[in-house]
């Protein structure tokens, strides 16, 4: 009986888990608000958004057998490349050897998923839109295009529809839910840099571009078609910089010419991509519980996090990827059991990743640029290489491993003061490599963090 | 053309503000849900619920001119009335000299405020409920007890429609609403002690009758008709005595003997207590912004904290003092600029008592029967009696003062810290009274906190 299971939301998370649950044999349906995109023609004046794909998401790929698949529509990035004030570049390497983030388009990766749900045998039903969700019988009320309304029972319920999420409101009047959505000052605009006119792509192909300004910054990524989507993050307000500040083509100019000169020289449609594309703002929700009577928050719907560490996806396809391993040992016999040892076990972690993303935005936009922090990294980096288990740079563990958030959060806190300790000393630009490692690396040790 | 104006809620703070925006010559409407349950009578079954007004609520009241209406209704407590396991009682005042909290009936003080706010001429429309509100032109849909809708559009807006209010609803789908909503692990129930068989008062009507048993606890206060309420805090589930633990007549009569026995002997009428009334969730709400577009959200719809400091209905009174002082100020020209200045200069404060409300459960249900922390009292009224400008107890800086409740958290904080200091000498049982007062106020005062 409780083999029919219904997701709200065909987006990245909703499409994923689809095909997972039909892998276990169960009958799927997916109710999703917009249109069937896959059949509507994307070249002219589509959006290209890209999105960046790490360790976490290619593993739930992989157990869900569509890693291969997804491969060729990806573009790695082996690390940053800091562009200053003066168009000086410099690359910073993620991580060591060949570990790398990438690239994918989301427009095309979504299809894909989608394509694979559908092969697999999921019902999909567009068009329908969740007006309502009655939690106490899982009664959800769509709206369809013709203005009409449809009821659906649900037996299982799974809400993947995104940080807006309509089953998520609908807890939200439920007896002790706890909810918090918070906006930060600074909204995003997505902007393009075209290929080359040689047909090649205008910069380094292989990393994640970022022009780092203190209060704001530009970044960009690769398309497979040589193109870079930027995105430009501004604060609203209150700043000379700000979108509040830009009013006209003028401004904008004025902006990209004297903070991004060398993105300006390369962004013939600058103007017309800060007119046409919105202004978008940046949430982060947490909310627990997850679940209440065989219903399930799932993806953005069940944490939404700002995008300063491109782990939102990747955390989400993790939800199923531990949403699967969970069906996998207690079968479905007991939807609300499987619902209940999800959330337990995964809250303190998707706690960890909201809040990581929200500290690295000024790692992002400001430290990157900050000799001080480039030497940090530099003595981070050969600790890594000296005790490559003992010594993990937070921002491999949490881009290059599986390692639960929440560990790699509190091993983080810890490095952080040790290394806090070892920057006070005035001279560590003429001593970094000189420093006792053995000694760094005992410090962490004792404070328990290996 | 801003002269008419539209309150959401004829709760205690919507209706005192109708009072106050009545003075200032406006049109007020008063939209409320309920029944008018001023003419019903609530002798029978009605639940005498009561709450603590202190020097703020008063302050109020007294701008408000209604000061001298609202005195007979209240009973002075001078302090706690601490009640341990074997029946002992023992008292902590509140202040010094006369300084008291009151304890007045919630429902007759409600009917007093929304009889004088209709004696003033606002306009009072009951059984409307807010079933949606559209911010951006302020129109408001209600229905009505015959099932029927019925639209207002509104000029000036105001939400005082209380914790789980529909304006901030409409907010929350605004653009960049921050928003939190948390309950607490206790939930409470309401029960009573009736006015012992000669017809007086059971226990001390002068006091808050506390018995704090850590995890959970029982409060009472007076009422007119010399009978109590009682309240009884207790954790929803986890603990051994809790409400999950709770399942009929003898579980109750048990929990009371074996921690409340000597208030079981005083509530004859527990048992039916206990099955009829509700078991009522805590919630805490912090929000922002509380203005968009000529409406605003004041009292519990802007910040619903938990009742372990006796403020929440205190605060939303401070609020439409603090409200009318700018209508005084700027007039009614224009309500986004009276709005504006009004949250900017309040949140802080009310995000300062959200958190002391959530500290002083466990101050009232645990500290409270600690001989240390009575030592730590007696000090530091010892040195509100040597300095009695210079260190006011955090609980009197909140209860009898006007200071902001930012700063009195600020000063608070700085207290705390150099008292847990002072507490650390291991013989300041026997010390206590021999300490250098002096430079205990220096360390504040280096501190920054006078
Ligand atoms: C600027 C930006 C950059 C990002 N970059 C990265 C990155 O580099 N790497 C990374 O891992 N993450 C990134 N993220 C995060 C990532 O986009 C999200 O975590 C991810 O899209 C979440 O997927 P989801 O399926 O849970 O939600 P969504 O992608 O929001 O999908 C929700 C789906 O539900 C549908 N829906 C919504 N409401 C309803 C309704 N009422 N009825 C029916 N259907 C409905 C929507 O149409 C949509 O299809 C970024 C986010 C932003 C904003
Ligand atoms: C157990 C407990 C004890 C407390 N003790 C104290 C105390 O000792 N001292 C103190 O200062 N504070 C105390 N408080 C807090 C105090 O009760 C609140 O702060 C205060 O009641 C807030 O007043 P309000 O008018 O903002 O909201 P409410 O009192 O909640 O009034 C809101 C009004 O709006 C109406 N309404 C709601 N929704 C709609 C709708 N959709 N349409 C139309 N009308 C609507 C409601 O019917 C109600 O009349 C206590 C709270 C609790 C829970």
């Amino acid at each position: 009986m409780k083999e029919k299971i219904d997701l709200l939301g065909a987006g990245l998370i909703g499409s994923l888990l689809a095909i997972y649950l039909r892998k276990r044999g169960l009958d799927v349906s997916i109710y999703e608000k917009r249109k069937d995109w896959r059949k509507m023609d994307s070249s002219g004046e589509g959006r290209s958004i890209n999105m960046a794909l790490s360790f976490r998401g290619w593993k739930a790929l992989e157990k869900a057998g569509i890693r291969e698949k997804v491969l060729p529509y990806t573009q790695p990035m082996y690390g940053r490349r800091i562009h200053d004030e003066h168009g000086n570049t410099f690359f910073q390497p993620y991580g060591k050897d060949n570990q790398a983030i990438y690239s994918i388009s989301r427009n095309s990766f979504n299809k894909l998923l989608l394509d694979e749900a559908e092969a697999q045998g999921a019902r999909l039903h567009f068009e329908h839109k969740v007006e309502h969700v009655q939690v106490g019988n899982r009664e959800v009320r769509f709206s369809l295009p013709d203005g009409s309304a449809k009821t659906v029972r649900s037996e299982v319920l799974i809400g993947s529809d995104g940080a807006y999420s309509s089953l998520r409101n609908a807890f939200q009047s439920q007896l002790r839910f706890n909810f918090k959505q918070q906006y930060i000052s600074h909204g995003y605009k997505e902007l393009s840099i075209p290929p080359a006119p040689n047909g090649d792509f205008a910069m380094d192909p292989n990393a994640l571009h970022i022009w780092p300004r203190g209060k704001f910054m530009l970044i960009a990524l690769p398309n497979l078609d040589k193109s870079f989507t930027c995105t430009l993050f501004l604060p609203f307000e209150g700043y000379k910089v700000s979108f509040e500040n830009i009013h006209d083509d003028q401004d904008v100019d004025q902006v990209f010419k004297t903070h991004f000169n060398d993105a300006h020289a390369l962004m013939p449609n600058l103007l017309k991509d800060f007119r046409r594309n919105p202004t978008a703002a940046l949430i982060n929700t947490e909310c627990y519980p997850w679940t209440e009577n065989n219903a399930l928050l799932i993806g953005d719907a069940a944490h939404a996090m700002v995008p300063f560490y491109g782990q939102g996806m990747n955390c989400g396809f993790e939800d199923c990827y531990i949403l699967d391993g969970l069906v996998e040992k207690y079968g479905t016999f007991s939807w609300d059991l499987v619902f209940e040892k999800f959330q337990k076990g995964r809250k303190p972690d998707t706690d960890a990743i909201c809040q990581l993303a929200m500290d690295n935005f000024v790692e992002m936009s400001d430290n990157v640029a900050d000799p001080k922090f480039l030497i940090r990294k530099k003595i981070e980096a050969r600790l890594h290489e000296l005790f490559p288990k003992e010594w993990v740079p937070l921002y491999s563990m949490v881009t290059f491993s599986d390692m639960k958030y929440s560990e790699a959060y509190a091993i983080g806190k810890i490095q952080e003061k040790v290394m806090d300790q070892v920057m006070r000393d005035p001279l560590i630009t003429q001593n970094w490599d000189r420093l006792d490692y053995e000694d760094i690396l005992h410090q962490v040790e004792v404070a328990g963090a290996v």
